[in-house]
């Protein structure tokens, strides 16, 4: 696949890939809403329409992102993973949610409240981990 | 002004904000690269169109990234700078490099190298404070 650098700078690089509505935010259901199949990311919060998940899907597999596979006892349905590239990018998500937790209440009134903020706030690496042990973990016992 | 959430989740909150071309583009080229007037932002390697720019300098503005401003001694042009709030977008994009530096070298060949990589690579949270300082210690200087 050819991707569209507007120049040589590695943060607007990054940013030509990953800016915008959606890349993170599949990565996001994946990681830590336990998401895996195209339905399950159809009948997510955010609602993605179906021409835009397949190509976005598409776009994070090329990349290494993740990784398309099969259930044993389900041949059909398509199960989408992180790779360890795609963990990589917990970092990431991990600096949006503590922005957003410091800078959007103002704006949205709404913005969730957990657990999990706590351990946020306190120490950011440590929640960042804490996301990657429990998805690996959990791909752990699944193939279990 | 109104700003359209998809749902309460402050992941998915910061990206319905920040998940574009060009937000983080603009913070990144008035903290790294001392572009501060229209005419900077237009002229820069990554050609913003002006219709766009002047949108997301004003929503930028909106959300307390940027300030804009006039200098003392020309009353014309605009000077746009980051805030303190603007200047907590650092982390972000320093995980955007880091990302780009680990996984883009194999889809974009002539991706940047330079002497920052070095440090970005060994302390990103040392990266970060230098380009906070650094930018910072340049507004101080320009105040005289």
């Amino acid at each position: 696949m050819e991707y569209k650098f507007r120049c040589d700078c590695p943060f607007t690089s990054a940013i030509d890939i990953l800016g915008d509505k959606w890349m993170l935010v599949i990565v996001k259901q994946i990681l830590l809403e336990g998401k895996e199949t195209f339905k399950d990311f159809i009948e997510s919060e955010e609602a993605i329409a179906t021409n835009i998940l397949s190509m976005k899907l598409k776009l994070l597999e090329d990349l290494g992102i993740i990784s398309k596979s099969k259930l044993p006892n389900n041949k059909k349905t398509n199960i989408y993973r992180l790779t360890p590239k795609g963990l990589q990018l917990t970092p990431i998500l991990v600096e949006l949610a503590l922005w957003s937790d410091n800078n959007l209440r103002e704006v949205h009134s709404s913005l969730q409240k957990g657990d999990g903020i706590d351990l946020l706030r306190k120490d950011k690496e440590a929640f960042a981990r804490a996301l990657i042990n429990a998805y690996q973990e959990k791909l752990h016992d699944n193939q279990g």
